[in-house]
């Protein structure tokens, strides 16, 4: 880690945690947003996360495992940090899909919490 | 376009001024960045436009046509507008690609620019 820019080791250690939770308890992942923060989960957007949290994909209700093929990090302008994740999951039964998924980390009051969150399946690359 | 919001409005706009550019005529593309927008094309990253923009995918060289399948626009806490796109490229006699890309659009002087811009193509998601 040591000879990585600091954004890369705070945006994949952010990524690492992220998927950790959502694939073991996804109910502790309110924690990592703010009342503003901002979601869009495939085609709907929300800007409330109990809203997003709780409404999104169906398979929401599944058991989920995610696997991460690639990541990029970003340092912004506004001191933040942008993150794009590609990879795969798998919800129960169903066949593995590809996935990304854009964060946007900001630092307010010395944690990085997560301000804008965007997520989309991979199947609509040929729609 | 009158009932979507700002941010989704500009964002679109962007993203279709950009594709537009790219496809006729790319060396135009150098003045929707700043000398500290940050980008990462596919696994290299660089800081200074010249180098991205001259030095990416050997494919830069090739007529290349996009076409977008998906985009989705959040704004931002620092008024910044995020906008993630997934769509195919095709280059020349290259078979059809699937990619996706976000953008970090800020406002300075007056004018939306692209601070920041990753590009991945989607073969990566099956690794």
């Amino acid at each position: 880690m040591g000879d990585k820019p600091i954004w890369e080791q705070i945006g994949s250690s952010f990524v690492q945690h992220y998927y950790q939770l959502f694939d073991a308890d996804r109910t502790q992942l309110g924690a990592i947003y703010i009342d503003a923060s901002c979601l869009t989960w495939k085609d709907s957007s929300s800007r409330a996360k109990q809203l997003s949290l709780k409404n999104s994909l169906a398979f929401l209700s599944k058991k989920i495992q995610h696997s991460i093929t690639a990541q990029d990090h970003q340092p912004t302008p506004d001191s933040c940090i942008l993150s794009m994740v590609v990879g795969q999951l798998k919800a129960d039964e169903d066949p593995i899909m590809g996935f990304h998924q854009i964060f946007l980390l900001k630092n307010i009051n010395d944690a990085w919490v997560c301000t804008n969150d965007m997520f989309r399946l991979a199947l609509h690359n040929f729609g």
